[in-house]
């Protein structure tokens, strides 16, 4: 626990209202099952996590991740593990601090690796495009973020359907967060290397998004990262992110 | 899992929206923390859980609970386990299987006992009197019930306020539906004592409620309980209680 219990006693406590008005309401409802998403390529047995952040039409910047990740099923948000925290700090470096939404390619956790059959499913792919119209149509999106290339496949394919083709907005198509421990399997030398590289492709995302933020939450003066994460750089998950009542250490801990 | 994963297949998914219109945005937002729970007698740390069922003014019936299990803390939502399909089977014996809304009388879950300096605090009465004021004014009650003695007592003092003396309403405060296992400690001769004794109890709940409801959910003939309970006296937790995405097994089983 990083604040104390005594720290819970005089704040009020911000959640996330949830899905309780359309069109999310109804892509809360009607989801893909079993049928779209094969159990022997995705951790089906946990029910679908669908967002995290605001659906309330303030969202500026819209984030695609990948899948969520196994401790996520009790908190029911997406990105609010290790992954979250840096995105969290990303987004801060251009000063937004709540006006995003978060999405994820696939709705339920991965095993191992995708097939091309499953991620090219089309009900799963038009679903997909269901919510990512719902954000754009609703709310005053100026830039997009992709982790990882199958997120930066997902924003592909949806640019190419005449919603996406009539929307313009700037694009960072970006390292994963936690793709260098992925890609260092335990290896501390190689761990530290591939986060300088991937802080090295933020920084170029950085420089590429943060002029075209015109309503950023605060305005802020752009600090690229350095070779590795230093102290602020990665941020924890608001309160207002999460369901109501949820204790702070479940939103600073992975799994 | 009682239902396979492919029953998940074609079925719609309902959920509780939960708390994003007032007054129950305030009531989840702002709420009593360890300076009226002390975490020697409650369960701080796993944070409130508020509630289950209607918030949208249909409901009928109020049933007042003890405390959250600790399971219920991963499915946010009160009375989701044994005692919740017991108590979800006896308002099916009067025709209410949506109309209703639960509410505990703590937030947290209860250490062993709690003292009469805990239960008596002014603020962790006045909070609780907040949540029956606005399921009194915002829906049309038929009928309370009440889980024990605490709950007895909770709703009593509620009865004492102006907004209470000016409601009229069947109640019925009945045994609570897991004092049998709590009473018996393992016996198995006592436990079935206990069951037989508390569906009496409960017997006499139904035959005093059953005639005040006047708009039930589905008209249907008062059947009671037996000795023992039958199939069908206990009835799952529906979907539309509970947050958005969760798996059918994650409100089928305890613990």
């Amino acid at each position: 626990m990083h604040r104390s219990i005594a720290g819970d006693r005089e704040m009020t406590h911000p959640f996330d209202p949830g899905y309780g008005h359309e069109p999310f309401q109804t892509l809360c409802t009607d989801y893909p099952g079993v049928d779209v998403y094969p159990p022997t390529r995705f951790r089906v047995e946990w029910g679908p996590i669908f967002h995290r952040g605001r659906l309330d039409g303030s969202a500026r910047v819209v984030v695609i991740g990948q899948d969520p990740a196994q401790h996520e099923t009790i908190v029911r948000r997406i990105l609010v593990g290790e992954a979250g925290r840096r995105l969290q700090g990303f987004l801060a470096k251009f000063g937004i601090t709540r006006s995003y939404v978060l999405l994820n390619t696939f709705l339920y956790s991965v095993y191992g690796s995708v097939t091309v059959a499953a991620r090219k499913h089309p009900a799963l792919i038009a679903y997909r495009h269901r919510w990512l119209d719902a954000l754009f149509a609703g709310q005053q999106i100026e830039a997009v973020v992709t982790l990882g290339t199958l997120a930066a496949e997902a924003w592909q394919l949806w640019k190419e359907t005449p919603q996406g083709q009539a929307t313009t907005v700037a694009v960072a198509s970006i390292t994963h967060p936690t793709q260098p421990e992925s890609a260092s399997k335990g290896n501390k030398t190689k761990l530290a290397a591939a986060i300088t590289a991937m802080l090295q492709n933020w920084n170029a995302g950085l420089q590429h998004l943060a002029p075209a933020l015109q309503h950023p939450d605060r305005v802020t003066a752009l600090v690229l990262y350095g070779e590795a994460f230093q102290d602020g750089d990665r941020l924890p998950i608001p309160a207002q992110d999460l369901p109501a009542g949820l204790p702070t250490w479940m939103h600073e801990q992975d799994g």
